[in-house]
């Protein structure tokens, strides 16, 4: 058994315009990277977190790593000692699913460290444990494709029941992370509680067309289907210049675009690298023009989930 | 050119538990026969309706099947005189889109009569002007089907947006008619315009778990999915005994079970035959304490669409 281990888990994108709290996947960058070892005393502990600037807790009882290996250790009854290093490699609060690539990362960590006791969906719930503490909401949507790779419904929470949907090879996402900040609990207050059922049908066509055209790569399909009527009519107004940098992203050749997670960060899906590369460069363009400064990601959707970074090392 | 043509058109199974309004399936029996003849004299006229009990309007302009094959010949230009028998073989009212059935056997015999100008999915728009004479509304959840074979999801209707979606082969369909009626614009008007967001989202949910249970032919999901938490909690109490029926069909080894269309009528999915007609009899059991007589229809998926019967007399 090895006495550490170093472990990178994915950002990931959230509703995917229409799979509103039910659709996810995972892309390649960015990502959190943690450290772990087996430490002498027991219990788990935060020894140091980097690139948070200073805005995470270190105590492991609110750190939403620490809390997602604490739930881990006392589900399989370990009474090892764990002390986690937390490398924050990407933005905070950036619709992104930020908190859980580190529940992630450290679930992973410490299922690999104490011999893998558990397959990876049956990580997922201890993962989820951190989302709550960071998010106030035990959501799935972006724990689940951060851990299993790739793209995920979340079909049901009573009792947990998580798919993967088969994506096309030469999909390519564009994320352009816009450099302000929205909370997510502010952008679920704005949310209505009763939706038109004209709407609801509009996406429940949708969601069963974007894992269709998933699963027979059928790109344009994939377009038509990446229509969000329900909650990117009201969450875009808490990004300046949304619908000109969704323009942007179409008119360079974008399947569909829309907002990451609970936002602010804008994702696009395309079908091949090149195509996503000019559309990350359009999107931040129109972001300029609202002076805002932003980030650009661009990868194939991530089907492979956490990298055991110590294996090669 | 032949001058005569007899088709059989099948029933259809509309909305599928969670996919109101946008999926529909069509079945192997029970459905309706249209025989028709070029004639001398310009126009549609309908010369016999059979199995309606003087139900249906002779007219052909008020003809579900009369209409449909109207729009057809002014959209192709053709002059030719048409001449239509309509063989009622299943119940109208049923929630098993009868007029649909009518239509679409009526459209495709014209196609066929006059030299296949237009491919299937081309003479979908005028197989729903008849539906919009029946029903007054241009609904595709029973002609697509009902047309194209298999199962559908109408992704959209502007443009009109329609996608097969395969299925396992072992998947039998179970329908049981109840021998009462429900009007289709009753069981519109009972529905509510708004619905909780929290339904809607269990429901896209369950129409993405759908669509990819029927293309992995898994037969868990396919059961999982099968769930309405939005129409069917309001439209059960237009059919006596919904829930001791429903209980019966799962009981004897459903998959799930739910209203066809706007019912009466009540389908159950299961993975072969035996278990089909077991469920049959169980929910014809189930009905029969209600004191309310019923037919039972069992097949599989029907993927073959129209069937032109003359071609092998």
């Amino acid at each position: 058994m090895k006495n550490s281990i170093k472990v990178f888990a994915s950002a990931s994108v959230g509703n995917v315009a229409c799979g509103f709290d039910v659709f996810g996947f995972a892309v390649e960058e960015p990502g959190d990277e943690v450290v772990m070892r087996l430490a002498n005393e027991p219990g788990v502990a935060i020894s140091k977190v980097t690139g948070d600037d200073g805005r995470l807790p270190n105590s492991s009882a609110k750190n939403t790593a620490g809390v997602a290996v604490k739930a881990f250790l006392d589900h399989i009854g370990s009474k090892k000692g764990i002390e986690i290093e937390l490398h924050k490699k990407m933005p905070l609060g950036s619709g992104l699913g930020s908190s859980a690539a580190s529940a992630v990362a450290a679930v992973f960590a410490a299922n690999e460290l104490l011999g893998h006791p558990l397959s990876r969906k049956e990580l997922l719930p201890f993962a989820m444990e951190g989302e709550r503490i960071a998010c106030g909401d035990a959501h799935a949507d972006n724990v689940a494709p951060s851990l299993l790779g790739g793209f995920v419904l979340i079909r049901g929470y009573d009792p947990l029941d998580v798919i993967k949907i088969p994506t096309p090879q030469d999909l390519f996402c564009t994320i352009v992370h816009p450099h302000i900040e929205i909370r997510t609990e502010e952008a679920r207050k704005i949310l209505p509680k009763n939706i038109p059922m004209k709407d609801a049908i509009q996406q429940w066509a949708n969601t069963a067309g974007l894992v269709t055209g998933m699963m027979q790569s059928d790109f344009d399909l994939i377009g038509r289907s990446l229509q969000d009527v329900v909650v990117e009519p009201v969450r875009a107004k808490l990004i300046p210049g949304f619908y000109s940098v969704k323009k942007a992203a179409l008119d360079a050749g974008a399947l569909g675009c829309s907002i990451s997670g609970s936002g602010p960060s804008m994702f696009a899906l395309s079908k091949n690298g090149e195509t996503a590369e000019k559309i990350g460069l359009a999107m931040q363009g129109a972001f300029a023009q609202e002076k805002i400064e932003s980030t650009i990601y661009v990868s194939r959707i991530n089907e492979e989930g956490p990298r055991d970074l110590s294996r090669n090392s």
